[in-house]
């Protein structure tokens, strides 16, 4: 097509070719093919006007670190625009960072026999217990945290502290906090071990799993896929669960919550195991994951390995443990996180074409994408979905000012991909609005219309797990939801 | 090529085809094609230890802003080979910031006849004069330096004030001291200013010159293509010269710097304008540089426009002045800076485009084309390159971490283009290794190896505007030059 311009093209500025190129440009981007009806494009109007005024905004939040941005972007038309707009499925969230942190302060700590104690490098611990629990190495005394609030005045900075834990949001100058990638990467494992002890806990559990359904529901997003380790779960007497109960947890909560919540369409599970593990736990992980898809088809989804790529083993490393299913003749997909990295040429910078050596189903961040055009032809041409979080790409401090992210690039030439929140816990985000508000206005600038949106949300559905007969029904729905969404919004 | 492994991909990780799929990669970028002599690869080995020893510096130099990177930069082997190894052209410089300030202010201020005066905006004035010159407004009275400089003890500390005044380079923390493009560029522009009074003055203008191309040739750089404004230059009786003078001037002194340095090859000249000026004004420039093309073909090389893109009228704005000397039969070459902006889908954000409709012979930073596939696809099938100034990027704040820059995933594809340095004095760097080292470790890791330091070297001459045969004699001189390079580094 572009070659057909490229003669014509050196005669000189004759405005109708220039038209052309330009529009040509436009319909290449992400949604630049869509045909939009009239009340759409009426919305797009509405759009493009509010995003000409959030474009002369200073600071511009997508250039601004994501903390400080929070206050601007909640304040911004577009903002609560995203918000009200059925975004489809949320494909790349982690299991124990899904919920506002507040939550589980005023809700988990609340509950009665929660111990938690202090580690020497200044994070906590907790667990519930029906007796005193055996004490924690590199851990002060366990305290009980309702004999403690019960002698306290007032127990709001108390609990602030302890949100402070489990999270990497703070007031502070980002930053200053967090210099380097090695500080956050410490910080985050931190939090994250910080929250281990309440959302391993059963009645927790499923509570925690439940609210954060209800949060990514009130944010208008009606699927989800979720990195899940798949942890024992425990209970008061310290009696635990295996992978298999966990696994029916979930999928016993999910259809608790698309009864109470017809119009959400539903969620599957990504079992994850943490990178840094050696061959034999990778390969035991590799063959639980096969048996679990063989019990719980429905809701097991496939398998992916979490943890700071920089620091973990590189996927080539395992490709025998990872070859297992396919000489076992078992369909295990992969949803591998690759590319999260600046580490150009590195072995771990390897990864991204060994995913798709390895026949990965979709790619977690791939920010070193456009570094390797071998790569990246592969993922556009087999149509391997990249999965974007923009906000955890910038706290992890991949990038800085966010119109510098590639997919910037991968979004002006329709690569296939999905926004993501990753883990919105952490982050102080929640739902999917922020991280769509940063791509639709950072990636996008004025060039980004609804119809960028539209295909947004719609990709979340195709290049979900989900067979093509439940595309369809999830499609459908969605239609509906969207349809609504632009007659109540365009005016 | 990539299509045929497409097919056999999908059978799984052989590792034979992993190896073949790297080497592709490998061989697409910038120098990925060169066939290296046996002790070309001797300096790549060696050049590849160094560089693994680099990538694990923390800080690593690319990701930290240069001004605090800089001394880091000295310090590292593989700058220390960058500055030896032959560079060939520098084609992206501007007239009034080629040469380190600490010069100006040791040599030009230090000569009789110079005044100063401290603006009401915290910069500074200078002018020579044979007589007490008129008063400027909003500045303060003016001060003969010769007269103040004998009433002081030690003039050291105030020549360091001097040289703060015409330079954004700074001890302190760059981003508290430029929190904003706004700041840097006002910045930018006032220290802009500051030099004017200095090199506008004939003799300083003379040795000004010179001395730029001194520190080039101490650079190991061979050829430069300078934007320069051809404005009037004054003598100290107040009378002054026109354009044609000052390009004449450039003639002589390049003609004089080849005489006694036979191994530089020589400079050309861009006719510049400032993109603020009116429809008129552009008329003008443009009938003038017309005329000088066709006084001085030798010299003058074709014509282009400064100042801050996202503050200035968008290219489209002057089309029909552009279209002068096609419709007069004249061929004036056009070497726009296009795409120096991170404001996708504005206005000027179309530049880059209508750079390349006008038939633009290279384009000056082009930071926006990866996200704009049709300019993008355009510039690489007409071979129009891009003059990427990494440091200037970043010190004017459209990338923080060099690592994100665009010019790697161009790199990575051998997109043409060149490095440069835009204004190395303002922004305390000096000749091309700096940027080229921000190029080599900051944007290819460990993936550029020796072959893309030489593809960028020969690229300087072959995106020169040079004709053919002086591109023959000046890719034999290079090459003489390399090879004495290589025989006395790889060991
Ligand atoms: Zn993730
Ligand atoms: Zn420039």
């Amino acid at each position: 097509l572009l070659l057909g311009y490229l003669c014509g093209v050196l005669a000189g500025p004759d405005p109708r070719q220039r038209e052309a190129l330009i529009r040509l440009e436009a319909s290449m981007q992400t949604g630049g093919q869509l045909e939009l009806s009239d009340a759409e494009r009426q919305l797009d109007a509405l759009l493009f006007k509010l995003k000409r005024e959030e474009m002369a905004r200073a600071p511009f939040p997508p250039a601004v670190h994501f903390f400080k941005a929070r206050d601007l972007i909640r304040a911004s038309p577009v903002f609560s625009l995203l918000q009200k707009m059925p975004k489809g499925g949320a494909l790349h969230v982690h299991d124990f960072s899904m919920v506002d942190v507040e939550w589980l302060v005023k809700n988990a700590t609340h509950r009665p026999h929660c111990y938690m104690c202090s580690t020497d490098n200044r994070s906590i611990r907790f667990i519930f217990s029906s007796r005193w629990p055996k004490p924690l190495p590199h851990c002060s005394p366990w305290i009980l945290l309702e004999n403690l609030r019960a002698k306290m005045l007032n127990t709001t900075d108390f609990d602030d502290s302890i949100v402070g834990n489990m999270t990497l949001f703070t007031d502070q100058d980002p930053d200053a906090v967090y210099p380097s990638q090695d500080v956050v990467w410490d910080r985050f494992e931190q939090a994250f071990l910080a929250v281990w002890g309440l959302v391993t806990y059963a009645p927790v559990f499923r509570d925690y799993y439940y609210q954060g359904l209800t949060e990514l529901y009130a944010d208008n997003v009606m699927y989800l896929e979720l990195r899940a380790l798949l942890p024992e779960i425990y209970e008061l007497d310290g009696s635990t669960h295996d992978a298999a109960w966990t696994l029916k947890t979930y999928q016993e909560v999910t259809r608790r919550f698309t009864a109470d919540h017809p119009d959400f369409f539903g969620a599957r599970i990504i079992s994850t195991i943490y990178r840094g593990v050696n061959a034999s736990m990778m390969t035991r992980a590799v063959e639980k994951a096969m048996e679990l898809l063989r019990d719980f088809p429905d809701i097991l989804a496939g398998f992916d390995m979490v943890g700071r790529e920089d620091r973990g083993r590189p996927l080539w490393f395992f490709r025998d443990v990872l070859s297992l299913p396919a000489e076992r003749g078992v369909t295990l997909p992969f949803f591998f996180h690759a590319g999260e990295t600046n580490l150009q040429g590195t072995d771990v910078d390897q990864n991204l074409l060994d995913a798709l050596l390895m026949n990965t189903s979709r790619i977690g961040h791939g920010f070193a994408l456009l570094r390797h055009p071998v790569a990246k032809e592969l993922s556009r041409k087999r149509g391997v979905a990249v999965e974007v979080c923009p906000i955890s790409n910038q706290v992890l401090k991949l990038v800085n000012d966010l119109r510098n992210h590639p997919a910037a690039a991968l979004m002006s030439e329709n690569h296939p991909l999905v926004i993501s929140s990753d883990d919105p816990g952490m982050f102080g985000a929640s739902g999917l609005s922020y991280d769509f508000y940063e791509a639709f206005v950072g990636f996008g600038g004025m060039r980004s219309r609804l119809g960028s949106l539209k295909e947004l949300a719609m990709n979340s559905i195709r290049y979900s797990s989900l067979t093509p007969e439940q595309q369809q029904v999830a499609l459908t729905l969605w239609q509906r939801r969207w349809d609504t969404f632009v007659s109540e919004n365009a005016f």
